[in-house]
């Protein structure tokens, strides 16, 4: 496709050609039965065959173990925010949070409407520009679970290490799920929104260990008590059919990578391609601090910001789209999750190159 | 399209081919940007724009007046049945329902979570075969709303009349929407679910008083919060892309078709086919009462279950698919919505014909 453009957005992001297309033909006449996927009965064998499959693949490739349920729910990552909390906590109830991010402070603003919340830790005064090591903060002994988000995506940290806890883990992984090897066994929740690794927005997939599904407060509405979804396989009502497909195809695409192990790699070789960039000039400057740097969002600045606004709208002229930091940052930001390609980092390299030469102050 | 089948499935429904096939091109590269719709920022001037759109066109559509916001929200319907008597009841307060089928049914005992319910009217013990004229129930003085299901999807039965009255009017319209003219100004709240008359599954559609924004209780999370929504045009997070876009496009051919004014008189000659062919023979018995019928889902039964799975069976053979009634009273079901063919209707009347000849007793 000489017109597709190199999409550097941070969510909904870019996806594989090849399921593009795929989707394509899907829409209009699903596997020849003469109905488009998009209208097609949830209840229909062929729709269940692409949910089942969905979530068989999955479970293959982060290794979810069998007494792990994967929901398919609507409402965006920032459902999970109240959901957990609503979930798993009650008066008097305590949970302990790491705040990273503008994430995970959303998620504390709506977890102390159901318990009390320990922020064990919080670089908010840095920007956000790391997270912390293990030796930094202390979950509190009676938190019935700890939280913390494994990427931020707007200030483009990343835990290198998962925290050990003995608490009952808990993690949004909206902006790096799938893009390396993790042990779902430490996790109590992984929850993560599907439009950056996954596939479009419009599903959430919530990964939880089945003994939590038993601690859900009396009189929680139905369909915010994960218990429904799980006992209906994601099927109490009518899911987001075309989302749930989607990443079904994305999943296959990751398969027939390698799936994670490989796609890992790719992802360490592109983003260190551009850090290594960046550490060669004093023109361009990371947000991040290097040992919390992110290997799928790399938000950096320019000497000042005329110079920005100039770079993004140069690159892209260039088909380099989407370089615009999140507002709360500003500046630049190049985000290179799993389906983003290797060649678009190169371009992206080169073009740095050619700007800092052409733009000397 | 020779292949393409009649697709009676009561929803996700079928959809015009034009908007399947104008999808199928949009998912690749929307216009011309090299990106397709399904990975493109929702914060993007193009995708703005389709949000933008198809919030104009409903407006248009519907003569939704300008003191209602139009949400487009995830969870389905499904998540309205609480989230209404969550922002508008609290302690001690009460509301007054309609029982007249599974979707009201389910929608009371959510809201028994956040008040006093009073259910005026139910049709429960018949099977739910028919809705109430005014003269069979009260509303009581005190409710803070009046809420009924405006067609019942799995009975088969439709208000032909809305109610009047003095409360708050609230009603799930989510399997008639835009089948009919409306007057918007009559209601506090419609919401309906996508998957029927407006698109595939994955958004929900709330049209809410603006008056009504100002009532939810503190402590309410805030994506539970219909005012979250309305104060950020429903990006408050990341929107399900994709069923919004398509909601757009079936607006788009619904505007062409002349508009609901129009449509609703296709729609009740498709149904008055089919109705006064079941009036005209014994050996086909619809389920609603005559003064309750639906002009959207047509549930019938034929002389004894062997024969409907028979019936079934080879009706789906002639290319006229998911004629299956729900799980809950068995039987035959035609949901005939919006963009469903009128010659559609013509060959499952005609094979109902040959049927009925070619096995007598």
């Amino acid at each position: 496709m000489a017109d597709r453009v190199y999409n550097f957005s941070p969510g909904p992001a870019t996806l594989p050609v090849e399921v593009l297309e795929q989707a394509a033909k899907d829409v209009v006449n699903f596997k020849e039965t003469g109905i488009g996927l998009i209208e097609m009965s949830h209840r229909s064998k062929e729709f269940m065959a692409v949910a089942e499959n969905t979530e068989k693949l999955l479970r293959e490739l982060m290794g979810i173990p069998a007494n792990y349920k994967v929901l398919f729910l609507q409402g965006g990552a920032s459902s999970q925010f109240f959901m957990i909390p609503m979930n798993l906590l009650g008066d008097g109830k305590k949970a302990t949070y790491l705040n990273t991010g503008t994430w995970s402070k959303k998620a504390i603003k709506e977890a102390r409407l159901f318990g009390d919340i320990d922020v064990a830790f919080s670089s908010e005064d840095q920007t956000f520009n790391r997270v912390p090591t293990q030796d930094e903060y202390t979950v509190a002994p009676d938190s019935e679970y700890f939280y913390f988000v494994s990427n931020n995506t707007i200030y483009g940290t990343q835990f290198p290490k998962f925290p050990e806890t003995d608490s009952i883990l808990i993690s949004d992984m909206s902006s790096d799920i799938l893009s390396r090897k993790i042990d779902v066994s430490k996790f109590g929740i992984i929850f993560a929104g599907a439009q950056k690794n996954m596939g479009p927005s419009g599903v959430t997939i919530v990964i939880i260990r089945d003994d939590l599904l038993d601690r859900t407060p009396a009189g929680t509405p139905t369909m915010l008590t994960y218990k429904t979804h799980a006992d209906k396989g994601s099927m109490f009502n009518t899911p987001p059919c075309f989302p749930i497909y989607a990443v079904g195809e994305v999943l296959k695409w990751l398969k027939k990578q390698g799936g994670v192990e490989a796609i890992e790699t790719r992802n360490v070789e592109k983003a260190t391609l551009l850090y290594d960039f960046i550490d060669s000039t004093d023109y361009y400057r990371g947000h991040a601090e290097k040992s919390s740097r992110s290997f799928m969002n790399i938000p950096f600045n320019l000497p000042n910001s005329d110079l920005e606004a100039k770079f993004i709208a140069e690159a892209a002229e260039l088909g380099l789209n989407g370089l615009k930091g999140h507002r709360s940052i500003g500046g630049c930001r190049a985000s290179i999750y799993n389906a983003f390609p290797r060649e678009g980092v190169v371009k992206l390299v080169e073009f740095m190159k050619n700007f800092e030469s052409a733009n000397q102050g």
